[in-house]
C-alpha cells in the first residue's frame, strides 16, 4: 500500500470512528464567531447517517448564524453526552449550501418541525461543516486523561483532502 | 426601585435562572481559539455551586488551552443534556488566575483523579469566565424555537458590570 492509499484509508477509519462516537447523539453544539457576543452556540439537529467527513445541518436563511458563517467560516461542533461521559469536539470550515437534492437526501423526521414545507422550504439553507479535526472523550475508560483520543484531518488545508491521522493525549 | 437598582435585581435573577437551568450538570464544553485548529472544545469540570456570574473552571498550567486563552480570551461555554434536550450556551471572557485560596473555595470531589495533590497543586491554573451573553434552551416545551430564552448579560462592557436582562425567541 503507498502512502496515498494508506491516507485514504486512515481517513476511512477516522470517518467511521466518529460516526459510531456520534452514534444516537442527534442535537449537536454548533459555535459561530458573533460580532456581538464573541464566541456563540446553538443546538442543531445533524443528518449524522450521511457522514462521509463532512457534517451537514439544516437553518433558514435569516438566522443570525448564516450571517456569522458568511463574515467567518471557522466553526466548532460539540457532541455532548454527559449520562455517558461522552464528548466530541470538531473543528471545521462551514459552508452554506442551497441544493434542494442533497436536502431531499438529508432530510430527517425531526426536521419537519422547523420545516413544516419539507425539503423544497424555500427558506432552507444547508450548512456543511468540513472537518480539519476531531476529539473526543469516552468514559468507558475512567479518566478523560486516559480517554483521550484525537481524530486529526488535516489543519492546515480542510479543501485539499489531505487527511491525516493521530493519536495524542492531553 | 431606580434603574441602578432594578438592573441589579434582573442581574440576580439572570444568575438564579442560569444556576438552575446549569443544575447537575457537571461538565461543561469549553471552546477556544486554537491557531492550529480554528475553534476547539474540551469537557470541563465546572465548580457550579460557587456560580454568581461567573464560571470557575480547573486546568493544569501546561495544558495548550491556557495559552490559547492567554491569546485569545474570548471563549464559548456549553452544557448540554441531550437526553433531557437542555442546551445552554454561554458566552464569555475567560481570564487566567492563580489563587489557591479561590482554588480551595471551589474545589470539588470530581477534581482529585485530576490534582492528586489538592488545591495546592502548583500546577493548577483557575479558568475565570466571565458571562457576556447567555442563551438557553430547554424542551420542558416541545419545539426549540419555542423554548428558546436568552440571558443577556451585557455584550459590550464585560467587566463593568452593565448586566441586561432581555428575552428573545429566535
Amino acid at each position: 500500500m503507498n502512502q496515498q492509499e494508506q491516507k485514504q484509508q486512515d481517513r476511512q477509519q477516522s470517518i467511521r470512528t466518529l460516526r459510531e462516537l456520534i452514534g444516537d447523539i442527534q442535537t449537536c453544539m454548533l459555535t459561530t464567531h458573533s460580532a456581538e457576543a464573541g464566541l456563540r452556540s446553538r443546538p442543531m439537529i445533524t443528518a449524522r447517517h450521511e457522514f462521509d467527513g463532512e457534517l451537514w445541518l439544516f437553518t433558514h436563511a435569516d438566522d443570525p448564524k448564516v450571517d456569522e458563517i458568511h463574515q467567518n467560516p471557522v466553526v466548532n461542533v460539540v457532541f455532548a453526552e454527559p449520562k455517558e461521559d461522552r464528548y466530541i469536539s470538531i473543528s471545521g470550515q462551514a459552508q452554506l449550501v442551497r441544493d434542494q437534492q442533497k436536502a431531499e437526501l438529508l432530510w430527517t423526521e425531526g426536521l419537519d418541525e422547523w420545516f413544516p414545507a419539507g425539503p423544497s422550504d424555500p427558506s432552507l439553507v444547508l450548512i456543511s461543516v468540513h472537518v480539519n479535526e476531531a476529539e473526543y472523550w469516552d468514559a468507558n475508560v475512567k479518566h478523560f486523561s486516559d480517554a483521550v483520543k484525537a481524530l486529526f484531518f488535516s489543519s492546515t488545508a480542510p479543501r485539499h483532502d489531505k487527511l491525516e491521522w493521530s493519536q495524542t493525549e492531553s
